[in-house]
C-alpha cells in the first residue's frame, strides 16, 4: 500500500463571481468544495489508477470533518487522519472571467503530542507500506525536524520515502533519509541557492537521496542519480490547468517506487521519468487537481523524449 | 418567549489580510467565524439583555452545524432550527486597513416539504410565544407567499409579528398580518416606489400593519401609526460600526411588543422609539453584530429627542 502524508491538508473552496473588485460586495454565483492538500490529490490520482492507497496527516475542526466526508464520498482512499485540536485550513479561490484571486488560511499549529501520535500511527504499520510520501507545505509544529524521525523509521523498515515539499524542510528531509525528492525548479533553487535546476538537483542529491526529480513546467522534468542525469520532455507541451500536474507526477513516481524500481538502473530511471511526465501532462488537461486521464497519459508517455545529460 | 425566524441564516466569516488585490494570492492572517443572519443577531442581543429567546429557520450542511455549535457555545439562545438538505450560506468579509470586501454565498433552496415542517413547528408552539420576528433576506423556496400562512396563524393566536425584511416580501408580509414592519429607508423606498421615507412608511402602513418603524441611519428613526408619526433622533449621531444596529433596534422593538405595548398610544410609541434608537446606537459602538451595551443604551436613550410630524 502507498501511504501519503499531508502535513497541512486543506478544504479547497472555489467561488465563481462576475468580477472581483477589492472593497466591493460580491454575490457568489457558485460554490465548489473539494478535499485538498497535495497528498490528498496524490492519493486521489492513485485511487483513480486502481492502486491501494491511504492518506494520513493532522485533521481538525468543521473543515476537517467536511474534507473527510467529501473524500469518503469520492471513494477509493483509506482515510487514516490523526484528529487534532486545531482547524484544518480552507483555501479559497475566487474565480471570474479575468482570473483567480486566492485567500489561503493559515494551517493549525500541531502540538508535540499530536506529532507524536502521528509518528506512532505511521511507524506501527510500516510493514503494510510499499511507499510513504510526504506532500506539501508544513504547518507550525510539524516541521522537517518533527518529521525526520518518521522518515528514519520508514527507511529502517525498508520503506522508500518520496518527499514533495518546499523551504528548509526539503534539505532536512533529504538528510533524514528521503529516497526520492520531487521539488519543482523554484523549490530546488530556493533550497540550495543554485540557479541552474541541474546544479540545484545535484546539490540536493548530495544530501543523501537516491534520486532527485525536478519538474520544469512545460520544459519537462529532470531525473538525477549518483550515476545518471536525464532530461525528459513531451514532444509538444500541453496547455491547460497546471494545478495538480505536480501531484500527478508524484503519484507516478510513488507507484513506480512501490513496484520496487531500481533507480540506479538508467533504463528504469528513464521509464519512471516517462511515466511521471505522461501522467502529469494528462492532469494538465483536467479542470481539477487530483484528476488524470490514464488513456491520454499512456499516449503522451509514448511521445516523451529522454536526453542524457553528461 | 420571543422567537426569531431567520429564513436565510449564515455563518459569518471574517478574514484579515494585509492588502486585498483582485487576481493575486493572499495569506490570511486571522480567521474569525461567528453565527450570523439577522434573526440570530437579534436573538443574541435579546439573550444579552436577559430575555427568553429562541431562534428558528432552515439550517443545513457543515456551515449549519458550525453555526449551531458557535451559537450554543455563546449560550442564552434556545435553538429550534429545522434541518434542511441544502447548505447554510457563509458570508465572507475580507478586511484590510483600507476597507472590507464581501463575498456572499447564495442560500440553499428550501423545499416545499421543509417549508411545511417549519410552519408546523412554529404554529404548534404559538401559545408559548410573546412575539414572533421574521428577519433578513429570504432564500429561494421560502418567499413571502410561503411565510404568509405562518404570519396568519400567529396573528390568529394573538401573537404579534415583527418583520424586518426587504424586497417584495415586505409588502407580502405586511398584507399577511405583520404587526410591525422595520425597514430601513432604502428598503421602504424600494418596496413602495416612494422616495420620501415618511411617504414610503405610510404606504406600507396602508397594507395593514399597526406600525411601521423606518430607520434613517445617523438621522434616527421614524415611527408611523394610523394616528401618529414620530421622528426620533440622538442629540449627536455616533460613529462606529453600523453592522448590527438594525438588529439591535429590532430587538428593542421585539421586547417592547413582548410586554404588550399598545402602539396606538403615542406615548408608548415614543417610548418604543427611544428604546430602539438607544439600543441601536449602543450597537454602533461595538465591533461585532449581535452585541450591545445596555448601560450605554440607557444613557443614550435619555438623549433621544422625539418630534411629532403633522
Amino acid at each position: 500500500m502507498i501511504l501519503t502524508l499531508t502535513p497541512n491538508p486543506a478544504l479547497d473552496v472555489t467561488y465563481t463571481v462576475d468580477a472581483t473588485r477589492a472593497h466591493h460586495e460580491h454575490r457568489v454565483r457558485e460554490v465548489h468544495t473539494a478535499p485538498g492538500g497535495k497528498g490528498v490529490n496524490v492519493a486521489r490520482v492513485l485511487a483513480a489508477l486502481g492502486d491501494d492507497v491511504a492518506v494520513t496527516g493532522p485533521l481538525g475542526g468543521a473543515s476537517g470533518s467536511q474534507l473527510r466526508e467529501l473524500l469518503g464520498a469520492a471513494g477509493g482512499v483509506d482515510q487514516r487522519w490523526i484528529p487534532v485540536r486545531g482547524t484544518t485550513r480552507r483555501t479559497l479561490t475566487v474565480v471570474d472571467t479575468a482570473g483567480a484571486t486566492g485567500f489561503n488560511e493559515p494551517g493549525p499549529t500541531i502540538t508535540d503530542e499530536e506529532c507524536a501520535v502521528l509518528g506512532e500511527r505511521i511507524t506501527a504499520h510500516l510493514e503494510d507500506l510499499d511507499v510513504l510520501t510526504v506532500n506539501g507545505s508544513l504547518p507550525p509544529g510539524l516541521d522537517g525536524e518533527a518529521l525526520a524521525p518518521i522518515l528514519r523509521s520508514a527507511r529502517a523498515a525498508d520503506v522508500p520515502v518520496l518527499v514533495d515539499t518546499s523551504g528548509p524542510a526539503l534539505a532536512t528531509l533529504a538528510a533524514a533519509g528521503a529516497t526520492v525528492l520531487k521539488p519543482n525548479a523554484a523549490e530546488a533553487q530556493q533550497a540550495t541557492g543554485e540557479d541552474d535546476p541541474l546544479h540545484a538537483a545535484r546539490a540536493l542529491l548530495a544530501l543523501g537521496p537516491q534520486s532527485v526529480l525536478c519538474s520544469l513546467g512545460g520544459d519537462g522534468m529532470l531525473a538525477v542519480t549518483a550515476g545518471t542525469a536525464l532530461h525528459g520532455r513531451l514532444a509538444e507541451p500541453l496547455h491547460g490547468n497546471p494545478t495538480g500536474a505536480g501531484d500527478a507526477a508524484v503519484a507516478a513516481l510513488a507507484r513506480h517506487l512501490a513496484r520496487g524500481a531500481d533507480l540506479t538502473d538508467p533504463d528504469e530511471l528513464a521509464d519512471m521519468l516517462r511515466q511521471a511526465i505522461g501522467l502529469s501532462a494528462s492532469a494538465v488537461t483536467r479542470p481539477l487537481a487530483g484528476q488524470v486521464d490514464p488513456d491520454l497519459a499512456a499516449s503522451l508517455r509514448a511521445t516523451v523524449t529522454i536526453e542524457e545529460i553528461r
